[in-house]
């Protein structure tokens, strides 16, 4: 038996200052009847809606390169949680913050709190709870939102026939992280800063027939979607949405890998009827939010890929092949 | 800038494969409207309640010894949140687990599972989201429950004249950590397998002026009491409840010192009047709950101690310090 050091625990004292650091910045809302300073806190969920709740953990040097700024680590801890929620169609309200860090740093969690307030009140999410411990940097993060009944967008509901549709650009996070030093500072914003696709997600209730966010890789989530829907799909590589950036870094089938096999993305993929196309268009217009068609459901399992010679095309990387143990 | 390996995240198919060992074990419930396997969980809270909502982490070497059975760290990590409920006076219900590991080790998940589930079967707490990453050991559940507004227990309403409860025995978790591979087995098993007092919780709705889980140690917690309270206390040392393990194991001030300063006993420390002595006696015995009576609050700020020969006594080590620091 290995005793664990009880001096490792981060000192009463200094918990108390960093849990009031965190109180002293965060915002409340009208719901939240008692927040951080109890032994739980006491939430008001709104009559006649479904509660929505998911938990994502970042750990350093796996989520995130050991050199990420404190603030990024707090924008990035909340915006992928953030992420589930909209890829649910749901509306955000309350979060819990779980917080493993070497040493009781306050410069640090001020820092932190930066980036995650700076999300958390854009979104007014309040943080209502949980603990600060020692330990390897670690974020953990549980998110509730609210989403009316029927409403929520849900994995298994596409359908033969529907377009596949992506918001924003794909593979620009996976180019930063391959960079790594070298990387263009819009590459690495993407990586370190991704924008939760809340308003696209609000928008898409009652119109997408299903949806998830791109955290593993495009033909990985999608794969999921393949999977609950028990439908194939076709994609055109050549209508993979592309910042001008990830042009700039990269081409042919690098690029391609990026975009289809690269996470970090924090992009919706969702599907919808064809005829409902200029509603979709409409939708994402009015949210702001840009989205594409890259590719159709269709009935035979799997995903097939053509290149924009036309030919079929197989990705390299074996994301692919867990993708395909996934989806078929 | 140093890059992260992406490898070094658990390969799609064998998170795959620990999220499919997890399903398979976890009960639903009839609230549970979409549970693991989407972005999010869809539940449905009960019309007219408060959700009650924690999260606490357990790391390894920090939380518990190295040696851990994962059982036994499975059932901790729920354990722990579980207390959090009770100290509201919360009823569980549903619960999200991110777990950390170092390999995708389907034994180690499998003994996990062991002890998490024992524990979230006999409360009825479906496990319904959450995710599996690599990194150190390390396990973050958040719990949710509910209670009906206005009769949560909170830390803020203890009285002067109040009587201080305690539920169980005090230090033997403590001692277990302290006597490392020599330490008794019914020691252990109180450090390994805490007991989260669900029932007692509950038949306080109503009755306690304010509570408290002991996770940090008795004054420590109690601070806390003290300090939202505004209040004081005197504590009867003679008065703390021992087990007749800790009493073979240890005599005197080393006694003392894990009653009042050892953490990990997740017991309930509670205040209510004295007038209400017999009402709360019999509520306790109604939920199985051994309860002892501690000392009472006062209106002089701190805790004074008084020994076994009425003489007044200073715990040496510094949690007491923390604790002043805290509740002066």
């Amino acid at each position: 038996l290995r005793i664990p050091n009880p001096e490792s625990r981060i000192p009463a004292a200094r918990e108390f200052d960093l849990i009031e650091r965190i109180r002293r910045r965060v915002a409340s809302r009208a719901d939240v009847v008692l927040g951080i300073g109890d032994d739980a806190a006491l939430l008001a969920p709104p009559a006649g809606q479904l509660l929505v709740a998911a938990q994502d953990t970042l750990n350093i040097g796996v989520h995130f390169p050991p050199d990420t700024a404190p603030a990024d680590i707090g924008w990035k801890a909340l915006a992928v949680n953030l992420s589930d929620l909209a890829a649910m169609g749901a509306e955000p309200a309350w979060c819990l913050l779980s917080l493993s860090l070497p040493l009781a740093d306050s410069d640090w969690i001020d820092g932190f709190l930066d980036g995650f307030c700076a999300l958390a009140d854009t979104h007014e999410v309040a943080l209502v709870g949980g603990d600060t411990t020692r330990g390897p940097l670690s974020v953990s993060v549980a998110i509730h939102g609210f989403v009316p009944p029927g409403q929520a967008l849900v994995r298994g509901g596409a359908q033969p026939g529907d377009e596949i549709w992506v918001t924003g650009d794909l593979g620009d996070a996976a180019a930063a992280l391959a960079a790594g030093a070298a990387a263009d500072a819009r590459l690495r914003a993407r990586l370190d800063r991704p924008t939760p696709r809340l308003a696209a997600g609000f928008a898409l209730r009652g119109r997408a027939t299903a949806c998830i966010d791109i955290s593993d890789g495009l033909l990985a989530d999608l794969g999921h979607v393949l999977a609950a829907s028990a439908v194939g799909a076709e994609l055109e590589i050549a209508d993979l949405p592309c910042s001008a950036a990830l042009a700039r870094a990269c081409s042919g089938s690098q690029r391609w890998q990026f975009q289809l096999a690269g996470g970090d993305d924090y992009e919706l993929c969702f599907t919808a009827p064809a005829a409902r196309h200029s509603d979709i268009a409409a939708a994402m217009h009015a949210a702001a939010t840009p989205a594409t068609v890259i590719g159709r459901i269709v009935t035979a399992p799997g995903c097939r890929l053509s290149a924009p010679d036309g030919s079929d095309w197989q990705p390299p990387r074996r994301g692919y092949q867990h993708f395909s143990e996934v989806s078929e």
